[in-house]
């Protein structure tokens, strides 16, 4: 990751302001002879698409991408894939006093320390919008997973929403396309909308916990010892916006287990190893297992919010701000097609750098 | 992140196994006319030395640095500085056992499934002593730091370990130094003792939680989107052996707070802004605010331990494994100067990189 | 250099294709607050701009450049810039018997080879028509160094076509924008007008030497040892279609010469270091001296050429090729404004690079 | 390239001053399982070793290398490998002069005002020592290519020394072991053989052109638009000490010649396309065509001569310079084994980046 790059081999680097006239994502390496359509994009982009229900902000985009190069009679080239969203509904109107002051939280305060110069509307670059790019990408990388790993699937969902957490006891995964939260948990889906209509109601914003489960990868991926699968995943969701944790199996909850209790136990399946457990979340040593694979985020609540907070000015004024616009009580809903995004770009990656460095396939057999 | 090498302008790459003649760290990228004697990387070196006491492997190293080059008259010249360690202690002898069975826990199954050879030797590259390479590196970036930027302090300390957490209202930062555990908290550690004494009889391991903490940052640091510093911090740290969960500020507690209580509100003071809370972290949409950078991650406990778990070997027969050998009962404890390390050397390269993009010092100026 | 992206901060990634919707330049790393307006970056593409006399193909482009991102109220932010050129005369029909049949001393075959599909419209990615979104990120750069190195001067000029050359003796600045070819020469030029008008006619192509000079560049620009300013000048201009050779200063020459006749004696001037002489074209151990900068290339003529020629079917048939459509006799002469740009490129990227590395100035004294 | 790194996958890190203690590569990203041992690499150092015969600087190294990591039960393991040689003959009492005064045409003014610190020992880390690294490295990509690639040859030659050319036609590859210059010409042989001798006595040295030929590279190579196989290996061949020019196939000479004499015409053969002719240098668009790659530089007369020259010192007074020490009259010889080890690592780079781009083998048939 590098500025506003990811990546090893399948590299891709987003552009674009929220306000701006458009928005993409260039993505490098794509290999070639790929099927892709707008269409196989489309569909992602909807999944992340503002406006959807009353949980997300109202701001309306069509979200349309266009593929402006690299696929030629609807198969990928292996030369650069340049994908486009245009800015619809760009109501700058909204954000006129955050230019001189700034919100708690927010990364606008910063932009201006650090650049000296910042696009204010809607918050320029550290807009969330920008994910939409990613989630673009995302859609070319599952494109390539498609032709290269046939058996790997990458399903985001919610897992927790203020203090309100899903129980995986309840977990049906058919659940998770039936309600706005993208959760497996229907009773959590119910308690949360609940929550989530008294929050908004008095202008507040929540955070949320997000898991991503990559099933059917291969033993092997990974590319110890900084380029470790844990690494970048870890690294791919903390770059999305709000972020403030990452976990890989049993992440910050290791630090209570005894080594004992830790150890996924291995036997010998029909097709190679078999684990007792999975608290390693699908990772060893930063190489994959070939069992699922878990990663987990935090996302803060956002820092537009209706209530009234002291801050200051450009000038260095004291002030009080109160965020109107139109924005999510709990941007978490919309994190989860972003997470699969990155995962899948992370995936191929990954399985692309695999190929180049060992060959196809694990080399070591066991059995 | 790459492979084996991890900065965009301050570089490290590190090499070597467990128990070959020898591990390093090839610098790239430091600054010229920085003061820099062997003295200035042994004593980090010293902290993160194994057999120090009770609590750590018994295993002894030196851990004694050469400077190869890149370094001329006791002045960095600009060009690539050569750390090398020699190990000195390697009875390999203790691990045979392990060259035909794979650990649970252990990267060593995965390392074979991806290369099909692997120096099993006390884990060869995947041991925790690579991380005496990273340390190194780190008395470089500190160097260098205290030229650039006297005034900033990394402190890394242990805030858990197992289910026993650290109280930051005892904290008190002269204790650090006083325990063989790196923590503020005088209590905790007397606590920590008599609990792994316990574990240690038992012959089994625990997990830990790190903070690592750098004051005296200026505000403007870090690339977005996707070179933040958080995300550049994260990776440092999920970088490291056994860590599982990586947190900046709030964490994945944030995920439970609303908008109105997660807001750090910003007032004047006479040198800037000032903050009234630091659930950020000091870090908004990946640069730093000037506050202080709190970056957390849970460390899993070792695989390494005596009690007797299932696995398989090489030949996908069913066995029983023990691990004998030398082992750190909480590897938490050595994570502390490597966090350390870690994070100087997060902090040196987005200091270079901040001057390489946008020049000297922050841009914006506020009041 | 990677893949689709040049530059170590200053990091350009083109993307498009001679026949698709549009192709551009995503640009990461231009400093903020340096004024740009499309007008910019349209100078530049009108010099290479297709169809402006009888010596370059007759293909008809506006070239127009959008800014789609990076830039607010007329200033660069920090964040990517995208730079889009529509395509809107992409006759293809031309190119109907290239689907087949390979042409000698072309990239189709070998595209071909390698992906296994490729847009054989106009050459697809391996097209000159690649080169404009270079000229366009080329014209970022220049108003970036207009800001941080406003004395620095990047001009590129024709030195040689086919087998005539233009002689040193005769250059008179003011004539490079007088002629077609820009060159300093105007007898060369008549010469080539003559000899060109001849090579149309007969249906064929013809080579040329092109020379750009970087004056006013600061001594201490480049990064050894494999980031020297020579390596990435030369890696720049290797990477322009069609290019054969490269040169720095004396160039291929050098190897006639001795020891005493190619030092560059010193003496001590006004404002530093002066030299007696140039052979090193400005660049020592691969930083610049202060002196002027100069890098030679050699262009190959076009392979699409009205002479029949024998070649392969993609069945492996045998078949005679004769390569219609609209192309440049002398692809040597647009190249001009291709090198200005890649020159700008790489002088930029080096100055971030040197500030990151270094700060600011060069830091040895003299005198 | 970058800093003191070069390769995408196949990533070398050469370290080390003429003068210090020792000097190395850390190589990154050599697959696993390749059979490597120190006489692997040995016998290519031996080839550049210095003092071999007359023509060559008197210093005496050994040149031993010492594996440190990455190699276990003599394969590779996929982990870092890091090769060490010690510098055992730094009479350093030879350079005093040279710590003040700037030899004409040699990189101590350069390194001085970029770092204002530098090692002038034999000029530190722009000594031409630094390519016994790269040749150490050579030697690790060789052994990997003898595995993935075992039909590759690359065979590197001089074919001019000063004003004097090798004839082609002369040509004999056997000759290339039986003379000091690596040369195929064995008349060219006894005419430099006089011409130095009388150089070396008059204190002079001269520039040479050295030329390096792979073949059974197989088509598909190469990745473009910014990776191309030739930009790789002209920046591989810049970055060579005193490198001042580099051409591939036909070179700077492709400017004089038309479209029709450039053709290489195809015809089908048993195994696959043939060409007529290889004036491309067996790379089209920046990939390989499964020609022989043909690619050819100039090196410039070193600038430590024993002629007097005028100059000046760090404090800027005028002054006179003669080099004395240790040096090679025609650097070109040792540049030889130092061409053939970059032209190794940089296919070995380019096979590795195919096949995490494209997989195995050139996908699009023909036939």
């Amino acid at each position: 990751m590098s500025l506003n790059t990811y990546g090893h081999l399948f590299r891709v680097t987003t552009w674009g302001e929220s306000h701006g006239p458009a928005l993409g994502a260039t993505v490098d390496g794509c290999p070639p002879g790929v099927p892709l359509a707008p269409e196989d994009i489309q569909v992602w982009l909807d999944k992340r698409k503002p406006g959807q229900n009353k949980y997300t902000t109202q701001r309306r985009e069509a979200d349309e991408v266009e593929i402006l190069s690299g696929v030629y009679e609807g198969q990928t080239t292996g030369t650069p894939i340049q994908l486009m969203i245009r800015n619809t509904d760009q109501r700058s109107k909204d954000y006129g006093d955050i230019a001189e002051k700034f919100r708690p939280g927010h990364a606008d305060i910063t932009y201006w320390q650090k650049y000296g110069i910042r696009d204010p509307r809607g918050g320029g670059r550290s807009s969330a919008r920008e994910t939409a790019a990613r989630v673009a990408a995302g859609g070319v990388a599952r494109a390539a997973l498609a032709q290269l790993a046939p058996g790997m699937q990458v399903q985001g969902y919610m897992v927790q929403m203020g203090p309100h957490r899903a129980d995986p006891s309840r977990f049906d995964w058919a659940e998770v396309e039936r309600n706005p939260f993208w959760t497996p948990d229907a009773q959590a889906a119910e308690t949360w909308a609940d929550y989530l209509d008294e929050l908004r109601k008095s202008g507040d914003s929540v955070g949320a916990v997000i898991e991503c489960r990559i099933s059917g990868a291969a033993a092997g991926l990974g590319a110890p010892i900084y380029g470790k699968l844990d690494t970048d995943l870890a690294a791919a969701m903390m770059s999305i916006n709000a972020v403030k944790g990452v976990e890989i199996g049993e992440g910050m909850g290791a630090a209570a287990l005894t080594g004992s209790e830790n150890a996924d136990e291995i036997s010998m399946g029909p097709d190679g190893p078999v684990y007792g457990s999975n608290h390693a979340g699908g990772i060893l040593g930063g190489i994959s297992t070939g069992q699922d694979i878990v990663v987990r985020f935090a996302v803060k609540p956002t820092s537009s919010i209706m209530t009234t907070r002291q801050t200051i000015t450009k000038a260095g004024e004291p002030a009080e701000i109160v965020t109107k616009g139109r924005h999510d009580p709990c941007v978490g809903i919309r994190a989860v097609p972003v997470a699969e995004a990155m995962a899948a770009a992370v995936m191929l990656d990954h399985l692309l750098l695999h190929r180049g460095q060992v060959g196809d396939g694990p080399r070591g057999r066991i059995g």
